[in-house]
């Protein structure tokens, strides 16, 4: 780590929290300099859905490296952007009866959401964005803009503009709709609010604590935007691609965006890669209007397209569905045999989590589990969730391994406060 | 082509100006489905300066990919990001006595951009950043505000704030030192023009149209920037990396920059990668303060690591000196050959280029050179350069080849106007 | 009409709704050049709270002008300014226990609200100010964007930058208290809602459609605002000065405002002039940090102090309570008269009205009225209430025959729909 | 002074330099409390050119006064608003071949800034304004946003955005025409400068230290702005209203501006009243979609009428031509008489000063007038120009006794340099 420590800068973080040098890994599972093992829960914040180097993407990889396929191709056509060009379009689209055209940014969640505003903002003419409270979005500064979270807006040295954040599903308790009072600020236009160019959601918050909209909230969201002109963007950057189970989060609740961003598990290896779904009338981009060096990352088209084999039947989100379940019953067991805890069980599908009333709890239950083996984040504003993310493919053993550690962990952190 | 052009968004841009399917390529030779090949002398707009897979770089990364090394590592420590620390410490930074500290942002060049104007704003506590005409630095909303391409700016949708653009070494004739304005505007306190947090600089703006700026110029802006408080960033994306000779294009001026940003070439094969080098006692970020999901990509930190061993002597930056010396060479020779073009020869080390008075001239040349069998873009606010970018290392055949290419299809633009 | 109407810009508005010469005025009457006279239920948008031309005030203005008194003074001292700032002093702040420091900016409200908004930034070294939906506070780009109104936001030409809208009290229906919204986005730093430098608010609003808040909002909002560091910013500039009963209309509610903004009726004679009243503690505004030409204008510091005498004892509140009382039954008789309206009373004090289901009815009312020798105006987001605002001290037979007016022309205006 | 002192708020500043209560005032002359007698050099800072309290002035505004004239008007129509308009059309517009559409902002400069940007920015429909170093053009958010001083930008405490400040006629030394600098940013769109809205300028630049435009750069400036369809907006609230010369200070170049601010001076008598003056194409408002209390000042607008008698002639031109002739010579002995300050003479017409090259000697100066009794304000980024602006009608003694005692000041500070 004396590398790391000395010539890295302070930004870096997770090396804080796992400190340790990693060096390989496969499937479910790490392995760090010290041939130590650890079950992954986290799976690369939401980038590595089928787990560490799938032997099937990998296989598709290697041949293409060795072969010199076109390594990097700006927007070029090159034969692997058409592969997954047509393979999304029959795997993922066609089937769900979508009709996107799509964009290539720079390969980074952040980049798509940039090039959605850039987007949003020249079909409508408008210019605010409309997020929500503990939303993430990234960190470039139009991202940023849209996020919640006020250590990292801080962060941009300069304020924010453009974005009008307000409570997300839940934010102010059971018995307020948070969108009567979006709703209410858009009506009327004497608000001080101005229409904006769209909204910007995420069907679930991930980084904002496991934070589930419901369906019908969703779908007057849409009505919504329907009705003041604005854009519907889901950001489906962390929670798309199987994460709560369809290929789309929204799809559990039937929505029609205008635009969605995809990203982190979109390469299926872990590679970048982003896209920017755009409903086909919406597509006013000028050639190059948004471009960037690396938005032609062939290797991760490569994986990219191999990872819709996932896509060909129900059977990924069948078996998300059913772990969910397991997991589910795993969480609300650790939180029933801990009532000082006052923990609630926060998410759906394959990212759920404890929150802890006492946020120091999921630190403390964090740090514990990586020296048991175990790598979990915390989300929330506060950090006070333990969040549980496994790859979606993760081995029967592996996923019973963690969550025993998981039960250990908070066990150890109830009977030992000072852990 | 059908399928892209059926199913990706109308941004796309070079599939336009070079209207075929890449397939493979090795080198400084590109080959499309039909098997034709092409000469690169537009080297992914600066991102493969060690050409098409490079033989050793690609064992590297099929090695690494084979034995399951982690790929995508967010900001943990792994065996691969250490090899690179060390291995850019000792190869690069410690020959040219530089002490920097190494931010890993997202892996694009606006990422890196958008790290170094945040940290300039958080170390000064200012907001503004100077930049300069023609200036081109990334499209994500931070880095869009201080690039000068009108048509990209305004993809924003939004007023880009928190910029302010002066005029660039040469901008106002040569009789000015542009660097005058500068100076008055931020003297006295009663401009208007707000001190800046930084001033963000190419040395050698790239697709501002090879300009180049001169060595005092350079080094009195440092001291402008000492004087004022700024943050001197040199944005080295585009022509760091050897592109000029040295490592950094800024070595010929002796400058000493508090940032600097670096991608493109640096991962050597083309994958996503970028830093931001820090000066030590400017690591003023807290963790997590600026983060990213691929900021771990590290197959790109192999090669990255692998093409240092372009960097253990001084023979690619002596081939880059010879290689430059036969391109002006070549340059001068067409521009003599044809008058009537009024065409002047710009640009530094492997990036040069002709520039017409009628602008159209270049988009012509880049046609028919595609057609050619040769690769070469446009630069410039009107694009009417046209842009010599090999490989450093291409090999004679294909370098003549492309010189030969270009000197004939300026023959023939001269002589079918039409064309 | 015909000079107006060729000679002054297309931006002039009363003279359209009231199409007539003015030409004198006394008390609560006008006339114009033909002799016609009109009931003032106007008062100067709130700048005549003493009606037109009041006789003491005018005695003190005419020999002040005649003795040569400083006319304009910048903000040199002077006997008229002495006089003014002991008189409010002794008579205003003195009695209420109010300690503030006064500064006299621009004369007109929108420079007295920039002035405040400037300081609290100043002092709090934040940002943003929080403002509420159909709030109003000035045309100038820093009042403008803490306005509600869409169509004099647009009229700015630029985004507003700022200024963060949020539900006024009642905005989102009995059940809601609007605080709940604004403390759960202050709360826990991750709502994308930075914690503002201030909070502004009108105490009723006038402009917006006499919407009052309740006391146990307003001491709330209070709270709040110490709680998050946030200064209180009392916009009083058309329901302070008596509008509502008592001098300051926070009075009701017992807060203590960081910050006062005064003016309209402040010089009592309808002369420009305005303050800002200043916490001592917060007053940390270098000399001349904030200044202007006509911050000094010297015969509206005589007459504002003449006014004060109406402030000696409790008198013209009584007297604005009896009043209020007889308007709104006044109002509520003519609601209960025509059911067929759906008309219900709004306001407080000497500001109250008629707010109608269909909004077009207000604006018939307010022509209709001005043909039968009565002036009225609208108020409301869709100009749907019908606003009652005589002059304070307006004489029994002008405030029956205004009230008898405007009953006959709402008479008229049901009978009639196509008034 | 104490009243002053305890209950005015910090920001109080003219009452530091001129430390007594002043009383009464006739023509050039100012008395205090005491009964001591200033000539005055300072004018209201431009308010004043007809000198304090014009007995013709003041007779006609006791008249409308004593008669019960409509004092408080909105922009409703009134007797005095048409004598004003149709008298100003008569006497200023018609025989100088303008066809201008007049709006009454709020009172004040910066009320008149603030629409004229507004409706520039509506016209356009772009967004940034062009101004100049050492610009000076009021305090509210936009119009500060235009102005160059940096103590008052500061004072925003909010980043100032849509302003591009570049340089004055001269900024940049006798050599470079700072002309090109502004054509060459706006010329080609990639520079990063988006062509603006307008440009806004004073001819003669007062606050910012009496720089005079040159003829020819002030035609060369509106050329540009009709190249690049920006509006040009003269500025003329300091040094209109015969301040240079003739009644508007762009006479001298001939310039056809798009919008003209008038203010101080405009009333005649000190009293509140501002104007913007717009070619009839532009003059795109919307009823209402700028306003302000205090639009209707008609007591302000009687004596502006009234004023207008001293422009039914040249007498008043040719008066002030005459004037500053003695002005530059009596300037100039000064200057010659103590050759160690280096001072020289700036300004034009009745707005002239000595520029001092330790800055500090102004302030010496005018500290020591005041003592002397004479009032005498500083200009300039450091405020190193004393700056000599009597009432153009000055009588020829008080305008030899100021200027007999600023030789004597001015020998005094030489001989004593602790003063």
């Amino acid at each position: 780590m004396e590398v790391i420590n000395s010539l890295e800068s302070e930004v870096r973080s997770y090396c804080r929290s796992f400190p340790t040098v990693f060096d390989t890994a496969r499937g479910a599972r790490l392995f760090d300099q010290e041939g130590r093992s650890y079950v992954d829960f986290f799976a690369g914040a939401g980038a590595l859905n089928y787990g560490h180097n799938d032997p099937a993407l990998k296989r598709r990889l290697l041949a293409y490296i060795e072969s010199d396929g076109i390594t990097h191709g700006l927007d070029m056509a090159t034969t692997a952007k058409e592969d997954f060009l047509a393979c999304f379009a029959e795997r993922i689209l066609e089937p769900r009866e979508l009709q996107y055209k799509t964009q290539f940014p720079g390969p980074t969640g952040t980049n798509a959401v940039e090039a959605a505003l850039k987007l949003a903002r020249k079909v409508t003419g408008r210019e605010g964005v409309v997020s929500f409270s503990n939303a993430f979005h990234g960190m470039t500064l139009g991202s940023l803009a849209v996020t919640g979270n006020g250590f990292k807006r801080r962060g941009a040295g300069v304020p924010l503009h453009f974005g009008d954040a307000v409570p997300f599903d839940g934010f102010l308790g059971e018995e307020i709709d948070t969108l009567d009072v979006l709703e209410a600020m858009l009506d009327g236009g004497s608000s001080g609010m101005d229409p904006p160019a769209a909204v910007i959601v995420e069907t679930t918050q991930a980084e904002g604590g496991l934070n589930v909209a419901s369906d019908a909230w969703l779908r007057r969201l849409q009505t919504l935007c329907r009705r003041f002109g604005s854009l519907l963007i889901v950001d489906d950057i962390q929670v798309g691609i199987g994460r709560t189970g369809p290929f789309f989060s929204f799809e559990r609740a039937g929505l029609d965006p205008d635009l969605v961003c995809l990203s982190k598990s979109l390469s299926g290896y872990g590679l970048p890669m982003a896209i920017v779904l755009i409903r086909p009338d919406l597509d006013a981009w000028e050639p190059g209007e948004h471009n960037g060096t690396f938005r032609g990352n062939n290797p991760a088209f490569v994986t990219a397209t191999a990872a819709l084999d996932y896509w060909q039947d129900d059977r990924l989100e069948r078996e998300v569905g059913e772990k969910a379940i397991v997991l589910r019953s795993a969480l609300e067991s650790i939180a029933r045999a801990h009532p000082s805890l006052k923990a609630t069980v926060k998410g759906i599908g394959l990212i759920q989590g404890l929150s802890f009333e006492d946020a120091r709890i999921a630190g403390r239950v964090s740090r514990l589990a990586f020296e048991r083996g175990l790598l979990l984040e915390t989300a929330g504003p506060d950090g006070g969730v333990a969040k549980v993310m496994p790859p979606l493919n993760i081995d029967e053993v592996a996923f019973k391994d963690g969550l025993r550690i998981l039960s250990a962990v908070v066990d150890e952190v109830v009977e030992d406060p000072k852990q």
